[in-house]
């Protein structure tokens, strides 16, 4: 199979690997320059999201194949017969999809009959899987620790069957913290090619999964494209489809159209599905009084099912049912919620909490299928209720996996959502969220572009790793301090290359002090070579040595030293060339 | 004296205000349209920092000189003789500065003798002076409270009798969150109108105080027209110009350029200055071992300054004569941080701690003379780490205003700074910082442009205004609930109009559905008209009134109700046009 090598967002970046027996894992190694001493800067090892790069009309290796064929436990089968319907109206209208999928086809996997195939049933049972040797040497712990916690419910590993393209991951707030990024189709916009060069653009930059919420036309297809390109786990919210197929009348859903598009999905390998079975009948009032109702588009179509049938929820009657699907295939709920506050007005209300506890109780009913759950969380909440949402729902759904969407701690700056949300996001990860839903400039507006979508996964990687240094997660920290002491010895190319964006760090400096000169020059553009504080600090330790022999000349009053110095500041201050602002 | 209309940053917005006796309060109003139910909607009014408006060449109309002379404590007199040197060394060899101020000139106050003018002395006594009031006003809240917060050190409201232009407000944390902007010229690139547009420009957004970092030509004579315009208090870092007027030498830095320099810009009206009194002789060998050393321009010449003489710093020996002269004037110190964390690795470290510990000392010093103080505090602050600094600072500096530079929560995002220290800002404004300084996009990088200026105050806005929801300001939510009304009704304009930054939320909603009808259309530009979560809340409101109707018809097992909806429900979904993605 011909694969393209991916793009590497700077030329100090490769593509390496850390292994251990015949576990690889892909990593992206960073070299550095000399310090001006002449002491070595060892590479800097960074977690890789993007994988190898694929040629999108052939799709990725399957990876994990052998693994899962490995454990004996599944069957392949015929599978459910495609229907036009699956992608959507204009298909059938046109009696086709369109650019269909053109690379391998693998028959659907499921669990042989009786077995359990999931990650979770498995750590229960003590076993430490491929996949939890990947994570592990991923996340630079043991595997027994994955294992654990992947067992006690505290941690998930999407990782569908049918989906053997995607490198492991885990979430969970004992691990890195991770971001989604949410592409899908727009029927006006974009194309099959353009969805998959968005999910490549996203991992490129680091989202740790994707959400295809595509609603538009070929749908199926487009999903299918998605998935044979994707290294990272791929979630959906398969209500979507399913309200396409009765043609957008949310009255006219059934469990059986449901059902059916759900085992649709598992057999193409989505890895976690928003399911809104929280959203019971005798909540939705409890919303009629709120600011901005119901902001969820799962939930409204929930809601308006169950007030028009005046019945409870299809999803929450069958819940059970959902959980025996979800663990032949070792699909992961991410149990959506469809009453979060749309407004700071609505946080942390009666809605919004009892669904929660709704949530809590369909998890332990998902892990009594050894189904794997995580929990979606707001929205709109002021920074002060902040803790409370991740405290709440880690006692109520028993330490599941907590996934929230920001949130945005004010409602004020439309076209800043991104931020408005980051600030929101670094805080509840630090208290225990395990992954990020992104937020693009363009929420509430319009439709993020691919400048959108970059802005909004480097904006979600600062919270995270915000959150992760918070947490004092081992390891953290190293980018951080080999990013600052490049910036103290004036080695401009590395500090490029160890930041979340090089691109635009290089180009923000070249605005001001464009030259090639200016990037190993001893002075920054703020200052100017007439004025540095760096460089100060730099001729202050050259001049007086270390912390305890400046203690000394201080204390036996050193004139000499003082005199040295004052012979390095005439040639650190004579250079007049720019001079420039900064405080 | 003729003053030009502001623009205002929506057709919505105009300048308002409001008044109590002889006060008068420039307020933003913004107008709203009815809701769908025909109920009106209240105009919104904003806290305003723009001011009037003013021509540059003219300059402001003196506010406050009325309430200055009425008060019978000051004096005119000579002043200082200005110098060539004053605007820096090109001024020198040309033989004059470049484009000297035009517009009216009033000779310099002070005190008169014995007499101290300082709104703490006021406080202190009792008084509730216009500027306390006006304040009062602003804020919503009783002239007392001002007073009383003023008087204790909570609190300062930086106002120079030289700078009569400016608008009264208030730094301190019982107040709303305050955000600076940095602007000052740059020998390369700006001119005198350039800076007096960055001025305008910043304010126009929602810069509360804006600092003149000037260090090029002709800095007094850009610092005359900047405060000749500047409807906020502006403040400086003095040392900066003394440097300039040794010619870079920090070592030939003396106390007596230093004071010639405080009064030349105390007769100017600089209302607050940036003192790095805190960096003792003592406290720079703990710098040494740190990853990025001192990082503060003052800092770092000062610290020059104490090992190139072998001397406590003149800062520190002399800092009553500076009490002494910034009483006659009232400018408020702003202790400066020069010792502050450069790096996640530096943060909370010894040498930053030990200078705040100074700090404190020096604010008992400086209220001795009834001098107002606020206290700089970083810089570079993981997020768990974040609250130690303001509560040190509130218990060790005795409650005075804390006024911080981010801090950013990671290293490893050069070009997106702006968000990495607007996450430290909103956490530390939340537990107690009184006002923020803004970090650009450009920050470590280089020099800011006009795009650059605005999305850091309004980015800074944002963590102001999160913090304010967070501690619960009276009166925060106002802006927040009608905006998300708009939303949920769909009054796009509106939407607009209470946005942060109006012209980018229209630009990006804009780029997705164009047309002036898809401004008051009932869906948005993400989900498209063919399914709306927004609506169906509405519908569902609609169809079942109040949430105890709601509950009763659910009780009651009201099919007709539900049939009602049904009905209803085929109107939502029947549409279709657009299909698009949102979670």
């Amino acid at each position: 199979m011909r694969t393209h090598a991916l793009q590497e967002v700077h030329p100090q970046h490769r593509l390496n690997a850390i292994t251990d027996g015949d576990i690889s894992v892909p990593v992206t190694a960073i070299s550095l320059a000399d310090s001006l001493d002449g002491s070595p800067n060892d590479d800097v090892l960074l977690y890789r999201t993007a994988g190898p790069g694929s040629d999108p009309e052939m799709g990725l290796p399957p990876l994990r194949s052998e693994w899962i064929a490995g454990r004996g436990d599944v069957e392949t089968y015929a599978g459910r017969a495609p229907e036009l319907a699956d992608d959507g109206r204009s298909a059938v209208r046109r009696g086709k999809a369109s650019q269909s999928w053109r690379g391998e086809s693998r028959p659907p996997l499921r669990s042989a009959e009786g077995a359990t195939v999931t990650q979770m049933h498995y750590a229960r049972r003590g076993e430490i899987t491929p996949e939890m040797r990947f994570v592990a040497l991923r996340e630079g712990c043991s595997p027994e620790l994955v294992r654990d916690e992947v067992a006690a419910g505290r941690a998930i590993i999407p990782a569908n069957v049918n989906h053997p393209e995607s490198e492991p991951m885990i979430i969970g707030r004992a691990f890195l913290t991770k971001i989604n990024a949410n592409i899908g189709n727009s029927a006006v916009t974009s194309s099959i090619a353009e969805e998959v060069e968005k999910l490549t653009w996203a991992t490129r930059w680091g989202a740790d999964t994707v959400m295809d919420l595509s609603t538009g036309d070929d749908i199926h297809t487009t999903r299918e494209w998605i998935l044979r390109n994707s290294p990272v786990p791929i979630g959906t919210v398969p209500i979507y489809q399913a309200l396409e197929k009765v043609d957008g009348d949310a009255a006219a859903l059934t469990w059986e159209v449901f059902r059916d598009t759900v085992i649709e999905q598992c057999e193409q390998g989505v890895d976690y599905m928003t399911i809104h079975a929280g959203v019971r009948l005798a909540f939705v009032p409890m919303t009629a009084n709120r600011v901005t109702g119901i902001v969820s588009r799962g939930g409204s179509i929930m809601a308006g099912w169950c007030l028009a049938h005046h019945e409870e929820s299809f999803l929450y009657t069958h819940f059970d049912e959902l959980c025996e699907i979800f663990a032949r295939y070792d699909v992961a709920f991410s149990l959506g919620d469809g009453l979060r506050p749309g407004s700071i007005a609505d946080a942390n209300d009666e809605a919004q909490l009892a669904e929660l506890k709704t949530l809590g109780e369909l998890t332990q009913r998902a892990w009594a299928h050894d189904v794997q759950v995580m929990v979606e969380g707001p929205g709109h909440v002021p920074l002060h209720l902040v803790k409370e949402n991740v405290d709440l729902e880690q006692d109520w759904c028993h330490g599941a996996p907590f996934y929230t969407l920001g949130p945005l701690v004010t409602d004020i700056a439309p076209g800043y959502d991104h931020i408005t949300s980051a600030i929101g996001a670094a805080t509840i990860a630090q208290h225990g969220t395990a992954m990020l839903c992104y937020v693009t400039p363009k929420e509430h507006l319009g439709l993020p572009n691919r400048d959108d979508v970059k802005t909004g996964v480097i904006t979600y990687k600062i919270a995270a790793h915000a959150a992760d240094l918070a947490k004092g997660h081992p390891g953290a920290r190293v980018r951080d301090d080999a990013l600052s002491k490049a910036r103290f010895e004036f080695r401009w190319h590395d500090q490029f290359a160890l930041s979340l964006d090089p691109e635009t760090a290089m180009a923000f400096h070249d605005e001001t002090l464009p030259a090639e000169p200016a990037k190993t020059a001893h002075f920054c553009s703020m200052c100017g070579p007439k004025f540095c504080s760096m460089r100060i600090s730099q001729d202050i330790r050259d001049a007086f040595g270390s912390a305890q022999e400046q203690r000394d000349a201080i204390e036996a009053g050193l004139a000499a030293k003082s005199r040295q110095f004052v012979e390095l500041g005439s040639s650190v201050y004579v250079s007049d060339e720019i001079a420039e602002v900064a405080r």
